[in-house]
């Protein structure tokens, strides 16, 4: 198999069997978008009807971001030689995209590795499964979402922290720099930021309630 | 300076400069477990006193971790030559020492430093306030315990995924690989998990106490 030149940084990046991307960068987030819109919307109306608009808006989070992780990220973590995709398969040409912000993507690097996988198997179904706990009320949808965003969180902190240390130097240009690996992440430490500070207030707020009720019935142990 | 030849597999480590281990594994082992044992009789006899079994033994568990984290992780954070260290200070001979069971901590390995970075700087001041929490029966008690524990587990998780992805040969020997890497490292894997199951249900009782509280009150949103 002929070694293709990639358009990835460092150059001496090594991705034998490479096959270039096919799809247009706004067709892969045109799709992106308008399936995450979809998702959004069916959430909003279906399943968020009954609910207050900020717990309306959480589980349209929970949805678009559980899904992200499960079928985005997981296709990344199951499938090693994406960049080897010749069927313009469009999740093998979402990452090879998504690799123009940060190569150790296209090069498998075992940090990122981890934390995609961590997020895929785990915090995928976890969202999907807060969607339902607000849906339903349940009394460990708090602590659930808490432990999501803490989790997405320390999986920034890797991803920034490794890339740091490594030199910084996985972009093709800043243009991809700044809009896939810093802005595309942002939402990911920004909205988790909020939903942890909300979920900590919550559940401090019910303890509180908690130690006050059983102090009123005099029940101290 | 002249390259030693160090202990450490795989063979080819390049650590140049390297100075041998001057102090005993025993010597090593003693100071820990003498430092940790007189933190944890401290805890116990001087804070812990009022309180019940269970969570005086969470503060020795806090005291005794949070120091760990902050000193032993974050002397290696902050001392990325301790290999080259002449002066037999305990803390490099420390990491010379556990470099036997993993040797990606003298070989510098990113995902590594990112995992004790953020153990030492964020989860080790973290756990000394969960001593203080504890102490005082703050409302946040059990979501800073929860939050901490779950830190460490998926701290705990990027450590093993990232070494098994990259061939899973950093120890010495067998004995290295199951006492330090393992053996170690199990530790806070164990306790962690039981702190997490235990926070959660407590968190969720006290979510659910509310709900139930509230309705009683006729006060439902």
């Amino acid at each position: 198999m002929e070694e293709s030149a990639h358009p990835y940084v460092p150059r001496d990046l090594k991705l034998p069997g490479y096959v270039p991307i096919s799809m247009s960068m706004s067709t892969i987030l045109a799709v992106y978008l308008a399936s995450s819109l979809f998702v959004v919307t069916l959430v909003w109306f279906l399943l968020g009807r009954k609910k207050a608009t900020v717990e309306r808006l959480l589980m349209c989070w929970w949805a678009f971001t559980g899904l992200t992780h499960i079928i985005l990220e997981g296709y990344f973590v199951f499938t090693p030689e994406f960049f080897k995709d010749n069927t313009s398969t469009y999740l093998a040409e979402v990452w090879k995209e998504y690799s123009k912000g940060d190569s150790r993507y296209a090069g498998r690097d075992s940090a990122v590795i981890a934390v995609e996988g961590i997020t895929a198997v785990i915090e995928g179904p976890a969202s999907l499964l807060a969607v339902y706990a607000i849906a339903k009320g349940k009394s460990y949808s708090y602590v659930l979402q808490l432990a999501i965003s803490l989790g997405q969180l320390y999986g920034c902190l890797i991803y920034f922290i490794t890339a740091f240390l490594e030199g910084d130097n996985f972009a093709t240009s800043s243009f991809y720099y700044y809009s896939y690996y810093i802005g595309a992440n942002g939402w990911w430490v920004l909205i988790p930021l909020i939903i942890s500070f909300r979920c900590w207030k919550k559940i401090c707020a019910a303890a509180n309630n908690n130690n006050v009720e059983s102090k009123t019935k005099k029940k101290i142990r």
